[in-house]
């Protein structure tokens, strides 16, 4: 299916690494890539207005079709006029597809050929969840980007298992494609193949046959350690096509470098909420005494609404079990990431992103993994 | 003691009644009277950022000198550049003394001439607090306004407990007064005496007497009705001068009708985290189910950031226990009770209070009692 109103450019190309710059268009505006959205499970990113989200830079926002198909279910969002009049974005949003829960967060999930059947982790009650019904949420919660349903293992798996997971992934992939009825929502395929090279090509180059506008790299950051994640996206990536944004759930410097575009990650807000603050020198565990009378704001140079205080009064908040510090160090580590992001980009522009990361890894660590 | 960059001017009388509007002088600016003032108990309006605070129309906030004598220690708040500093607060703020609090909250309180002798209710350990200690914390806090220490007693009580703590409240202020070393804070006393008027009108008139910039009526919402507080500002408030403030905990339309200016309370905020927010047409309850798919904001006319969004969304965010929830409806709460009180200076000014205050309660209800 066409979908009006999308648009990928990759604008540079970074000369030492498959790292790029693009921008990519949507209905709601366009995304400077590589982007990081922050991730509004529940139609909200935890504590912040739309405002705030939008003050910390980011252009693009992340919802979970699990949690709101089952809470307040897909029939309120769309009577209310859809995710964006909902939670009041006006930017692009990406709804992931369900498959990641019904492996991380459901109960007693068993998968069909036909489709998933689980209990809700809320209240137990027995659910389904199909590659059609999944499209058919996302089309009334009426994001930008859908995903299709993919089937998720754990790793380390028997190789039959993950075989028998991406061959099913490709059939969904197609039976999401065929059920799609919306020419405004761009519907991106997810390869899967767990740690097998061989699978991993294979799955890419089937999913690339059916010309999907956009690639997620699933079945990652489920067990495998950091250096196989990274030796899957050396063998998949190149496998993708140049013309269509990459997107992956998690880590960032190393997956930019092996040119992926888009990223989301609930770690710049949870470790927010848990008053861990990400910094260029590292983090800061804000709840340590050292921290009780300290006068500087967690970064000098940051133009975030946390970085006008102390950070012995973000400290005192986090003792006091004030809501104001996990609001705003989740802020903070949100303008943390956009500004990473942002820095990555103008390095790629200018050909020094191996340079630019190898630094960064250094000071942060692999953020996101 | 002088009081640098304060001045109190009455800019306009209700005909029929004692409400006033006028204007109160502060070194960090001006405030429109009658106020409403946001409580930041521990240096934080809960659940929100000063932009936000600023954003409902606030112009002046409270804090709370129990609270944050006990954490993080006023010594932090003062290295740490004051409560203005601290908290980012660029406008006025008043600290009360922490009298209510020995009251209300700490524990094994007992009080002799001297000073009260308590347990915090964070850790237990044994604290003491005399009107010079609740001057100098104030002082280190460098709030705008301070308040003296009083003696609160429960009601009902026995005359003779009420009388010996108006005695004392009395000698308190002397005392406090008496400790007071900077010049760019007002300290204001606070009137005790009970639901008995002749004692009311005794301890106004000696604090009168000591001269004190501004004027609390303290020991009320202690257990009396409604009607009782009524009585004793209606012969309270006469005996104090016109020409300085009155500040009073709680309710509103009704004391501002009896003279006085200036006012905080929790139940903006209390309620907004319980999902209940305050509009002209009375109060809503979000848990309802009623509001799962209702479009309206919470009032059609409100500036404020929850009422870009549905009551359905709002509802969806308490469900779903998402800290957006309370945030989003104590900024409405606060923005509620500005536009009260910028209306009811609208209706001083217009000479038409009566009027206003009368068909506000009939559809509100007194709200803060």
């Amino acid at each position: 299916m066409h979908c009006a109103g999308f648009a990928f450019h990759v604008v540079a190309q970074d000369p030492a690494s498959a790292a790029r710059c693009g921008t990519f268009h949507t209905p709601h505006g366009a995304v400077d890539l590589p982007a990081f959205m922050p991730v509004g499970t529940q139609a909200t990113v935890k504590g912040l207005t739309v405002d705030q989200v939008r003050a910390s830079g980011a252009q693009m926002i992340l919802a979970n079709t699990y949690h709101l198909a089952l809470r307040p279910g897909e029939a309120v969002v769309r009577s209310l006029g859809g995710l964006h009049a909902f939670c009041g974005w006006d930017g692009p949003i990406l709804t992931d597809s369900g498959g990641f829960q019904l492996f991380s967060l459901a109960r007693n999930t068993s998968i069909t050929e036909e489709k998933a059947v689980f209990r809700s982790h809320i209240d137990g009650n027995l659910l389904e969840l199909s590659p059609e019904r999944a499209v058919a949420i996302q089309e009334a919660l009426a994001s930008d980007v859908a995903m299709v349903l993919d089937h998720v293992v754990a790793l380390p798996a028997e190789p039959a298992v993950v075989r028998d997971a991406t061959q099913r992934t490709l059939r969904w992939a197609r039976r999401s494609q065929q059920a799609q009825t919306r020419s405004d929502q761009a519907l991106f395929a997810i390869v899967q193949g767990g740690l097998d090279p061989e699978l991993r090509v294979e799955c890419a180059r089937r999913l690339t046959e059916m010309d999907f506008p956009g690639y997620a790299i699933g079945g990652l950051s489920v067990g495998e350690t950091p250096a196989e994640m990274y030796r899957v996206l050396d063998v998949t990536v190149p496998a993708l096509p140049e013309d269509r944004p990459r997107y992956l759930m998690g880590d960032l410097l190393e997956a930019i470098r092996r040119g992926v575009d888009l990223f989301d990650c609930v770690l710049p807000t949870r470790n927010g909420r848990n008053a861990l603050a990400f910094t260029a020198a590292g983090p800061i565990r804000l709840r340590n005494v050292r921290y009780a009378d300290d006068p500087r704001p967690l970064e000098a140079d940051c133009p975030c609404a946390a970085c006008r205080h102390a950070r012995g009064y973000l400290r005192h908040l986090f003792l006091a079990g004030e809501m104001l510090g996990p609001i705003l160090v989740s802020l903070h580590n949100l303008t943390f990431y956009q500004r990473l992001l942002s820095a990555a980009r103008g390095a790629i522009a200018n050909g020094e992103y191996t340079a630019f990361a190898d630094e960064k890894l250094r000071c942060l660590g692999s953020l996101g993994t």
